[in-house]
Formats: structure tokens, sequence, C-alpha cells
């Protein structure tokens, strides 16, 4: 496999995992987040998918795409180990679904970011609530389900709180 | 369509005609080009598509995960408005494959790229050579054939020199 194809894996799984995701919780009432905004592809699906949802983006420092930038109520600027704890204050456990692609090319730095990012996405999540990862998090209280079928097993991540 | 489906559409056209292109010219002998290193990863699959073909890379500032940088002696440092002509002088037309993904987010700055690099790179292709691109390019003796069916229209376009 070339990293090519490890990417179209990746971004084809991603997709669909949000796609199903967003189906999922579509009878829910609460906002998105989606941590990272990189270059804003995923926050331009993410509003297709769910036109009538509030999505927050936390980024430390956006430099999207221009017709992929949050309005500026929507985006949360810093780092996550200080915005996270700010939105549990804020949001309370009210949030419906939550998507990260730490996507990094180092493996390790991804599960290290993974493992720091877990507890503090954790609180956030509402009853039947939804994080969507493209890496493996630790959760204490969420259970893993399964991707949907148009999804690369090990490129994309679903965990749901009971 | 999100940035997100364009996006996955282009990679996966991408590799699509990749793939196409190197079984079409598997009987050539000859070396490939590649018109912009980026991130590595479509180097990286043209090396595993490819693994018997010298490969050279045209960057101005090469960036790419190391995994994915060419050997020195493969790398051809520059604009392409002066190293394609170099090229010519070094090669002749003798390339059997060149792939560009011009990609950049302006669709009117890629077409007056394709429209720039498009001479420039005519005269390097051998008999029954590809040129394999993510945009419209401008020649005057390639024919455009048809894409394989795994890739969208519009998304990947090959010429090929009769």
């Amino acid at each position: 496999m070339s990293r090519l194809d490890l990417f179209v894996d990746r971004m084809v799984s991603q997709r669909a995992c949000l796609n199903y995701g967003a189906a999922l919780v579509s009878a829910l009432e609460g906002p998105a987040f989606e941590l990272g905004l990189g270059n804003g592809r995923t926050y331009s699906h993410m509003r297709e998918i769910m036109p009538e949802r509030d999505i927050y983006v936390f980024e430390r420092s956006p430099a999207a795409h221009p017709d992929s930038t949050p309005p500026e109520d929507r985006l949360i600027l810093g780092n996550v180990d200080e915005t996270l704890p700010e939105a549990l204050a804020r949001f309370g456990d009210s949030i419906v679904l939550i998507h990260a692609d730490l996507g990094g090319h180092n493996p390790e730095k991804n599960d290290a970011f993974a493992r720091l990012v877990s507890p503090l996405v954790e609180p956030l999540l509402a009853r039947r609530g939804l994080m969507i990862s493209s890496d493996r998090m630790y959760f204490d209280d969420l259970r893993e389900i399964d991707i949907p079928p148009d999804a690369v097993p090990g490129r994309c991540f679903i965990y749901q709180r009971a």
C-alpha cells in the first residue's frame, strides 16, 4: 500500500463515518464539534450533511480555505487541553457529535494526542452522542460501534455514549 | 457536493488514472516525471506501481514526508518554466509518463498554470507516452484518451502521444 492508498482510505472512511454518524444523531438536539480545522474540507462536509446544526470548530491557528472558515462565533481558538475543559463548562454534556482527524504523519504522536484528548472529549457527549475519529481513542464509558460498510476498518472509529 | 467530496473524487481518480497509465506504458522504456512533490503521497504511489522505472520529481521547494522524498539525483529543483526546457535538452522525447496535480484551490490559477506547462511538457513525451493530470491541459499533438471506469470524469485527464 502506498501512502496515497492509505490517504484515500482515510478520506473515504472519514466521509463514510461522518455521513453515517450524522444520520444516527439526526433526531438528537445539540451542537457538533470539529477538533482541528486544517484545510476546512471536513468542516465543509459537516456543514453540508448537518445544515441545521451548530458546528463549533476548535483550532490553534486557523488557515483554512476562505469558503470553509467558520463564522467567528463558531470558532474556538486555542489549545484543546484548555479549550475543551472550557467547552465543558459552557456546553455541559450536550454535544451530539464530535469529529477529530488528528491526522499527523507520526502514529506515535497521534496516539499520544488521542490519549490526551479522550478524557477531555468524553464528558462533553450527550446520551447517544458520537465521537468519530481517524485514530483509536481511549474512553472509559463510551462503546465502540460498527463503522459503516463503505468505511475501511482501522481507518475510522466511532464511539457512542450509552 | 462538499469540498471533501470533491477532494475524495480527485484523489480516487488520480490513483485510478496512474494505475491505468502505468499499465498502458509498462512495455515502454524511459523515465517518468512527477511535476510537484507536495506531501509526496503521489510520488510514493508512483514508485510502488512503477518500481523499475526512474522517476524524476520537479519541485521548487521540497517539503515532503521523509519516506517520500526522492534521492538527490532524482530531484530537479527550480521553477518548471526553467527546469522543463532544461529537461528537454537532457532527456529529449524519452519520457513515458508525466503526472501533474496542479491542485490549487483556485481554478483560474490552475488553468493558467496548465496553459503555461502544456507546451513545455508536450515535446518531452515518447511515442505512446502519457500525460496524466488533475486539470485539463492544452496540447497541440496529444490526444485525450478515455479515463478508466473507476475514475470520475472531470477529476482526471489522460493525454497520449500518437
